[in-house]
């Protein structure tokens, strides 16, 4: 990668911003660095490759390790991140919207580094050290994997006795999936919608397909906006959990025809397809906040329409054949990444100070294989940590309450 | 106990109102009297004697058991309503106001029934069984208990090496504890303090102690009546999450000069005790909806009173030494359950259709010892049919969406 | 009125109750006092014969007046509070339950005190004044009216040139309508539906008519307790305000089959009627928070009813002729009074503090004859001296910032 | 203005989005457009030069008029938009980023027109027709006024008998005010915010000056998104208000110190200066939502700060002396506008329909000097078409019940 200077200037600016909201990290970078802890380690990681993570690719090479980035996604990669990175000394491997080989290069490129610590967000660089670069695996102490998609995929490869590294699913943390999941995605999402859209949220109908923690965080800000929400869902007790929070529920057949705008955050595929868009109002609007680009159809909708174009900036118009018109956000791809900056800063210190913790703990202890929880520990200590930069003060037990916790007899 | 037929006729009416709104309890009853299947068993329970309680005790019978009912809390019991259940065959010992001697003395009563299944509320009934009932073990199958503080004390039990029963914690059913202590809770505890109290809740500074999912229950119907919530917590997560909900997070040190109304939903033990007291402000209101009355230290109010009075019903006002005045509702009994009619019916719809369906599981095979989950099947068969009663319609995942999940290639 | 000691005892244990939460009408009660500036006047008043007005009238008595009390509507008088009241020296003409005839009859008898001030709540006492008991109109000074209802009325009077008296709209201050008919309307109706029904709000439907400013407090709390609100509107931008706030906006007609329970706050008269009985679901609860008896229409009820019969305390349960059973609260009299206590103390307290100085202005110079505003000083000094009893401080304006909103040229 | 084909697309691309959401004023182009009856008027506007408003300046045009646009405000001008209009026949005197001396050079070219109708947003171009252009009065038939800020000045000018046109306040219009100021600012203002921080509102201190229709937007918006909010108010009314919608209230001296974000929606100057600066935390972020930039006084943090550089698009930091780092969004211009896209669509079509259906008003008669209301039947056209476009069915009220209301005796 060449290094354009304005580039870089504007990375820089875009990770100095973020830093001054990341105390978390901030606090651990000053407390290790001065032991180099990470000396010696190659970390290959494929992430969002925006400002917030830079923060945690420097301090990971601050610490000590050598430090290779690939981009999770094409469209949230931002160009002025990656120069700023590169400047800085770490070794940078994509572009805002590379193509699906160059994606796949790139990963490549990364590994090329021969890690010894993995962090993955989807699970692709660690199915791609099962299959085409099997070499690599045994130089690998350990592995740490950022979202519910990719932990999903590790237990599937897990369950057919396909994964040989020792996968951390930093995911499954309370610090990350409590607060990300939900509180991030929730406030992300809106922001993705509106500065693409413009459209007023208060009295629109918005559908979210998937009432897990990010979908309940949707609903919930869309809720707050003044929408009515109609959630889809395949599970019976969130279906309930929906309608006790003041939501209606329904099949996607169902709410095909009512939706202005539709949300998926399912971790499927095809959550909306043929049948859904034959039967939506003219103009709605359709967002993607899964992982993949593959939870609406866009092959459905290319074969439907008549003609597209882009309407403004992130919205590809399709024109159905009967001159219904039907808006995709960001080619389908996480609108909040795509669409917008991603999570809130302060949410993603969260989760980038449990990734270095848990880097720091492969380290100093090769993770037997399988997909394992983030230690307790890790996961006490950075909220804690948290709440120390907040100055709010927990409330401690008396001895005489842990035994009362403890007894049976009254 | 002696029949009054005004308070029969009250009880029932009381008893046929709550019935109108359990659609799921009825549905199973109609699927299952004509089969008689609990016919033989004698079921022991412990439950808040009012009419929701007493709908699921009359399908029991109806369904072929005897059933003897002890109240699990000597304000939450209605009088009508029990003599409504003695009216109707059920073996009643309780009475609302009784003493402590009097409560253990009616639960040795219901006990002589010779129980083949139990039903428990706070395992008190199983903790006899344990210590001076112990003959009757053998003859149990199994037992199920209610609430989170019986299953906390059910697993200090086993883990002691205690517990010769084998129990079905139906607290945590997730068509219990994600509703009924969330949801239910947070509209009873509501309902508590507003008719007791008739103050203006926007506006108030309320300190919830516990944010587990009783208190955010509580801290969101709070919130959303227009009061400022503080939460008082030992955990950073469940602190984080309360500050990402919009509350402020303190000790109950600091909490204790600042609140206007405090509520105690903890499972523990002395969470407002003198030195709290020492800096409230004058004309405090102090609830409690946890199990027991212990999480407001009343003898630390009694020795630190000049006097006492009922200021309203259900209040009893403490005037310290400096004048203060300090207001502790129901004796500092459950709010909801001894100052209102416990959760709303709905609720508990689903919790006791999830009993009534343990004790036929139980019924036909006796629970290895333990505390046990709801099987799944029973958890989702209740939830699918409550939705059914509402006419809403689930998601049905594809062949090809079910294989997607299954898969880790992408 | 014969006096027994015990309804005394529990009359003033409720007006000691709500006294300690009226920091406003003590103050001025204290500051006043001494000087018995109501010296000589004799106020007669209908009003909700409950505790905190209960407040006004002994402070009205203790500043020097004699009082009359009639009660303003049958279900909400306590018999406790009119003893304790009686005990205290003012004239009451009440009971609760009292039929048609002798509310008038009520209504005449707090008349015979030939007033100097009038205090009215609804204008029944006004329109009597014009009508029967036009000889007592020439003593009188001026009067005020407490709600909305009354203020329409008395403007109905005032344009038919049928109003002698100059009348105080107490109802639009804005220490009264912006609070009182909001926040005040919206917990008490909250209260009374969930004390009487304890059905679950959540998930449930809720059509709310009239979204006025007690409509949208209605609807505010319902929406914020989980459940889907349906608003029915005459008034284009008031139906548009709903939609923006999260609502649904449909006619009755539409609304009707939908509703899970009703309430009409409105101020008109067959709001819900035969039309909309015929289409609602079997089990709807129908509530009144609107002045009058008159809203939802009950001689509609009684002739399509096969019969009817008191399901739970102030639930009367109409079967009509197919079956479907329809609930009426309270006997469609104001849900808020007749099923609860009321509006919240704090509410009442700048109500009645507004009453009284506007008794004091009164009794200062007597009123020209109409339909009055508050004087801007008294709704203004009400406010601040409630935010100084609440400790909060107003930012004030520089002499540039007043300056500056004077000027127009930048 | 030289033409950029690029920009010119671009311009026109944001327009067609904007016009899909604007069905009132599409509905009224297509009723009048064949009539043309602004043939012969000449319109001079000041307004936010972006899409929505583009789109009543074509509607302006397609009815027959010649239009001028001079910007209201130098950082809302959007320059893409700009070109595209003068692309299509309307004259345009704005660019983005535009000098203060500039600004008023270009009002100066937008009123040589000379209009016949004036179009204004903030009363900018009305002062200057009354000082140094006041020849061009006299061919003036009247005059609207988009803002509250314009609507304060103009009345100011009334008051000191200065004003010399007639001008409709079309802020007051229910249709206007009760939406724009609401909704439209409070989506607007967190979308700005949101795009322009990425920082986590969720957990955050947000201080909001003004408790108008605006501030009180904003406030709901960022409570919704989990934030704590501190109202700064002068009115003790509106204080109340805030407190009852669970805010806190304090000075802005006791809240300097505390907020994380402060936010201005007052219409005064200074309502933020050094006094506050002085004691503000270090990374205190400070936006401007009322009309001028003179709410947060930018020269008190020119005189205080050692340093100041742009750390983020749209975000100047000023480093003060000790070290304390205070960011300023938009350079304190309107943030909503000038770091966003204003107003969400579908609040700007009731807006500029109103101001549509006023000029045609205009158009047939000539105003009388003085500011004066939208007439009724227009500000209720607007709504009923809004409410109609949604399908949206109001209730009517029959003849008995308008009787009733004009009825006093009962």
């Amino acid at each position: 990668m060449k290094l354009d200077s304005t580039l870089v200037e504007e990375g820089l600016k875009k990770i100095n911003w973020a830093w001054n909201f990341m105390p978390v990290l901030r606090s651990f970078e000053e407390e290790y660095q001065k032991d180099q802890p990470l000396k010696g380690e190659r970390i290959c990681t494929c992430l969002h490759l925006e400002a917030k993570t830079a923060c945690l690719l420097l301090t990971l090479k601050k610490l000590g390790a050598e430090v290779s980035a690939a981009g999770s996604n094409p469209l949230s990669t931002q160009d002025d991140v990656c120069a700023a990175l590169v400047s800085k000394g770490i070794f940078v491997y994509s572009r805002r919207g590379m193509s699906t080989s160059e994606y796949v290069e790139n990963l490549n490129k990364a590994l090329d580094i021969e890690p010894t610590i993995v962090i993955d967000d989807g699970a692709d660089l660690i199915a791609l050290l099962h299959t085409e670069r099997q070499n690599l695996l045994p130089r690998i102490r350990g592995a740490a994997e950022e979202t519910t998609t990719g932990v999903t995929r590790l237990k599937a490869m897990e369950a057919s006795d396909d994964l040989s590294l020792g996968v951390i699913a930093v995911n499954d943390a309370k610090s990350k999936f409590l607060f990300d999941n939900r509180y991030g995605t929730g406030q992300s999402v809106v922001d993705g919608i509106l500065r693409t859209t413009n459209v007023l949220i208060a009295g629109k109908i918005v559908v979210v397909a998937g009432y897990g923690w990010c979908g309940r965080g949707v609903a919930m800000r869309m809720q707050s906006l003044g929408a009515k929400v109609i959630v889809v869902e395949v599970d019976p007790h969130k279906a309930f959990e929906a309608l006790m929070d003041g939501h209606s529920v329904m099949s996607m057949k169902e709410a095909a025809p009512l939706g202005d705008i539709f949300l998926t955050l399912t971790g499927n595929r095809d959550v909306i397809r043929r049948e859904h868009f034959e039967v939506m109002k003219d103009g709605a609007i359709l967002g993607n906040a899964g992982h993949f680009d593959v939870e609406i159809n866009k092959n459905h909708l290319e074969e439907m329409c008549e003609s597209k174009a882009v309407s403004r900036k992130n919205i590809l118009t399709y024109t159905l054949k009967d001159g219904r018109r039907l808006h995709l956000l960001a080619e389908g791809r996480l609108v909040n990444l795509a669409a917008a900056d991603g999570h809130p800063i302060e949410i993603m210190d969260l989760s980038f100070s449990t990734q270095l913790l848990c880097a720091l703990h492969i380290r100093k202890k090769t993770l037997e294989k399988g997909v394992i929880p983030v230690p307790e520990e890790i996961d006490r200590l950075v909220m804690k940590r948290k709440l120390k930069t907040m100055g709010v003060t927990l409330e401690e037990m008396t001895a005489a309450q842990r035994g009362y916790l403890r007894s049976w007899k009254e």
